[in-house]
Formats: structure tokens, C-alpha cells, sequence
């Protein structure tokens, strides 16, 4: 069995509920609860050892890195995070200062995000060690952003950040654009979002899938990373920088639609609100399914992929 | 350091919000959301393999109790599950078919009870598997029950079915209490309660910690499994059967306490509804601090120790 097949397995045969706004297939659940402004948010993230993070890195950058990634996906869908719960899976009563470090460098960024840790878990997990980040957050309804449900042909693809080269430095340090997306929603009439967690070539196509719409991409906007270039530079990665921003995954920056009208204005005053973060428009959405890439000269079709962390639905 | 200063640590700098109920110390987070008459409940179980479940055990069977341990904790707050993320770690893509098999046992258990599965992850795990559910749930505000909130001198102290030997069967093909706690709680003042993960010598310590209360158990009362009594008289166990009843884990039954009056009705009511489910008075809430045990000749305190998933909180 094929991974896409697993996945398609898995949610044709998932049980729902009549108060599932969003589930599988979005950046995270979107649960009514009945009350009459806001939606619910519940996403998962698991982060595991020589997978996510390497054995030597520090357990306080992991503990960070592990709820990021949850708090990226609540970013993702316009709302903001609030509670959660931990689960650490290590080897053997030694690794005790090993979660303690852990936790230290989750409540760090649960405190910056006023998120509560509401409990959690510490087990055994013979050979290998892992966090689990269970996170509930809100949205207002009028400002939850979906994949791809209000996608029109036309619109502007944006992203925020430089792509490529994370596994350097930023996989373990980078900041959630969770200011960044509230932001956005509050400002402009974003009509598609997702957060780039296995690369452009990757998440892209995850935000077009169940639509008949494409996108074409411009190959000299694409926001390259300086790691992206410096790691071709020394040899230390054989993809090229654009391949490497196009595929490297872990990026965790933001990639929106917004209607073609609104470009002038969101990059003035984006520029003018976040200085120091890039904002690159590196395309636009098409009436032709399938990914483009046009350069000066050309347009092709781009056979990349992203990163894969095996599934994730 | 110490497995219980560990939890003591970050259960003091976990941060917190004035939305949440309950959070690290009960059976499931309790949060306030702003509807008039429920709180949300959320929940976190991890099951990992060679600790929880042997490389063996049928796929379906892991599936299916690592949803139905959530479910316990939900019931034991007097609660009903609505909405769950599931996240399994697998060393490669060889493992497909297991997850599509322990895919299988959670959906079961999800549609038996009217949960939506609405997202989650598969994820490189190098050297274990391991399945994460985060379960969310709500319950009526009046009908909430706590570990200890309403715990008085003199409550009676009940037990569900039948403890020890879970290793046997009962640790994977458990039923979780839901109805049962459904049905206490809308008939009965039950004052606190908790699920049995850990065993009675353990949970009860948990249930009552916080309080200057006390317990004191009736030896005779404890209801011992057959399988607790098999495995210590074909020596597959070296633990006395009352010794397996208070220590072996992973029972999944409810402990909950009722002020003493109520206790014949109950028990009148409950045979005629659960015919097939013992319920037990195992003993009552005393006002000195700590587990003592009385036959009919003598009163000790418990010095034993429950099944030890190294901490959980």
C-alpha cells in the first residue's frame, strides 16, 4: 500500500460528527461547540528522536520545537492557541533532568503565547524518546481561514519568510506567525491558508487537493533562505537553493491566497507592521489543476517533493 | 531526582488561565468555554509498544485500548467523548497495514460511542510504535465529578467489576466504564471519582491527595478477578490475589465515592440495572490521612504499590 492510499483509506472510513466544521484534511479540527462566535481548534503534533531532532539536541529546543509546531498549525487557521496537554515518552528514569529541560523550554513559549498546560504525561518508550503536543485553541468564526475554501483563480500566492536550509538552525528555533496570521485575518480578506511545514513543492498541492484549481509559481520570487544557499555553497547539501526553499520542509512560515487586488496594499503595509519579516507574493492560483513553475523564459510543470514525515492528514 | 518531585516541579510552574476548571492532578482537564451549562473536557493517553502492548498483540486490539483508556478518563469525570486525534509512530512504511489494522480497532470503539476522529498523524518512529489519542469530551457543569472536591468523612468507597490479572485479557479488551458513570451521575450524589489505571494502591492515594482525608479498605470487600486468582495458583504470578487485586494496573474500573446513606439503594439499583457487573463497597473515607486495610481481626496500613507507568499527572 501506497502512503496517499493509506491516507485516503484512513478518512473515507473516519467517523464524524454533525458539529465537525473541519477535520481531516485542514491544519487542524474546527469543532462547533455552540457558541454563537467561535469554532473550536484541536491539533496534534508529535516530535521523535533522530527523526524530528537528534539525540544531541537540547531537550529545552525540543520541549520548544514540540509545541511550536502545534501552535504553527493553530496560525495557520487564524485563531489562537489556549490549552494543552504533554506527553513525553522516554527510556528510563535517568532521562528525569532530560524532561524537566524539555518542559522548561515549553512553558517558555506557553507563557510567551499565554497557552495553560492542563496536564500530561510522562511514559515509558523503550528505545527512543518523543513529545506529544495535544493543543486546543479558537477562532472567530468570521476569521477562520480553511485550506482552500474560499480559493479563487486569480489570487496571489504569499509567503512569509525565507524557505529552505531549516534543518541549519530554524526547525528548532523558529516563532510560530501566529502575531503575523491574526494579523492578516484582521486586515485583509485572506481566503486560503496553510503553514509550510514540509516545503513549498509539498504544501502547495496539500492546500489546491479537492479542488479543480492550480497555481503558478514565479521561479525568481521564491524567498530563498541564506542557510538554503550556504549549505549548496559548502557541499553540505546537494539540492540547489531553490530546490532546497522548494523542498527542505520545516519552514514553518505561512502560505496564504488573498485576491489580486489586495497585493499593493498588503505588502506596503506589511512592510510598515513587520520590518523585519519578508513577505514574497510567489504566484498565483490557476484554473488548470497541477503546480507551475515560469521562469523568465519558461514554464514547467514542478515534479519536486517536499519533506515526508511519512502521513499526516 | 524523584518521580514524584519530577511531577511536583512542573505541576507548580505549569502555566496556567483563569478559563481552566481543572487541569494537571484530575482525570481529564476541565475548561471553561463560555456556554452557560457544560465544561470542556481534554485528555491525553499514550500506549507504547513492550510497555503497554507486546509486539504480538493483534494491531486492532493496541487500537482499540488506546482509545478506549481516553474514554475511561472521560467517564470518570462523569463525562462523554466527542472528538479525538490520533498520532502513531511506526519505524517505516513496511508497517502500513498495522496502522490500517490499528485504524480499524479505534474506529470501532470511536462509532460504538459516538466519537469523530478528526484528524491526525503517522509518524517515523525509529525503534518503537507507539499510539498517542488526545480525546476531547464535555460534560453537564452540575454533573462534573472530581477526584476529591466533594470528598467528606464517611463517604462510602465503590468499586466496579473485578480487580488484578488485567495482563491476562482485560488490559486490552476492556469496555470503558461510560455508561456506568453516566448512569451514577444522573442518579446518584456521588462525590468523587477516578478510573483504576495504576491499581487501588495507587489510585486511591491519588484520589484522595490534596485532602487531609484518609481511607480505610475492607479486606474481605475487594473484589478480586479470577485471573488474579489463576496466575498466583499456576505460578504465573508471585503476587498474593488480594496483592494483584490492589497493585496490578490497568483495570479501567471506576472508584468513586457516595455518602453512606445512599449505599443499599445504590446497590439495589445497580444490580437491577448492570446485572452482569459487580459493584463493590471496598471501604470508607476517614479522617486521618493515609490506606489502612481491616480484616476481621486487625487494621494496617497499606504499604503497597500500584503498576507504575513512571508519572503521570
Amino acid at each position: 500500500m501506497k502512503e496517499d492510499d493509506l491516507i485516503e483509506l484512513l478518512s473515507q472510513n473516519a467517523p464524524s460528527r454533525s458539529d465537525v466544521i473541519a477535520g481531516i484534511g485542514e491544519d487542524c479540527a474546527v469543532i462547533e461547540t455552540g457558541l454563537p462566535d467561535k469554532w473550536l481548534l484541536f491539533k496534534v503534533e508529535a516530535v521523535v528522536e533522530n527523526i524530528h531532532f537528534e539525540s544531541t539536541t537540547p531537550a529545552k529546543l525540543v520541549g520548544r520545537k514540540a509545541l511550536n509546531r502545534s501552535i504553527s498549525d493553530i496560525a495557520a487557521m487564524g485563531g489562537i492557541p489556549t490549552h494543552a496537554l504533554i506527553t513525553i515518552g522516554i527510556p528510563d528514569s535517568s532521562l528525569f533532568s532530560w524532561v524537566q529541560e524539555a518542559y522548561e523550554g515549553i512553558y517558555h513559549q506557553a507563557k510567551k503565547y499565554e497557552i495553560a498546560v492542563v496536564g500530561g504525561e510522562t511514559t515509558r518508550s523503550p528505545k527512543v524518546i518523543f513529545i506529544n503536543i495535544s493543543l486546543l485553541g479558537y477562532v472567530e468564526k468570521d476569521r477562520c481561514i480553511f485550506r482552500n475554501r474560499g480559493l479563487q483563480v486569480g489570487d496571489g500566492l504569499f509567503v512569509t519568510g525565507e524557505l529552505g536550509g531549516s534543518l541549519d538552525r530554524k526547525h528548532l528555533e523558529f516563532e510560530p506567525r501566529l502575531e503575523q496570521a491574526r494579523w492578516l485575518t484582521s486586515h485583509f480578506p485572506i481566503r486560503a491558508m496553510i503553514d509550510l511545514s514540509d516545503g513549498l513543492a509539498t504544501d502547495l498541492p496539500r492546500m489546491l487537493k479537492g479542488t479543480s484549481l492550480g497555481a503558478e509559481l514565479l521561479k525568481e520570487a521564491i524567498p530563498i533562505s541564506k542557510e538554503a544557499r550556504l549549505r549548496f555553497q559548502e557541499g553540505r547539501s546537494s539540492k540547489t537553493p531553490l530546490e532546497a526553499a522548494l523542498t527542505d520542509g520545516e519552514d514553518f512560515e505561512l502560505l496564504f491566497a488573498l485576491p489580486p487586488g489586495y497585493a499593493v496594499a498588503l505588502l506596503d503595509a506589511w512592510k510598515r507592521t513587520f520590518p523585519d519579516i519578508p513577505l514574497s507574493c510567489v504566484g498565483k492560483v490557476i484554473n488548470t489543476p497541477g503546480i507551475y513553475i515560469r521562469s523568465r523564459k519558461t514554464i514547467e510543470p514542478l515534479d519536486l517533493y517536499g519533506y515526508d514525515h511519512l502521513t499526516q492528514s
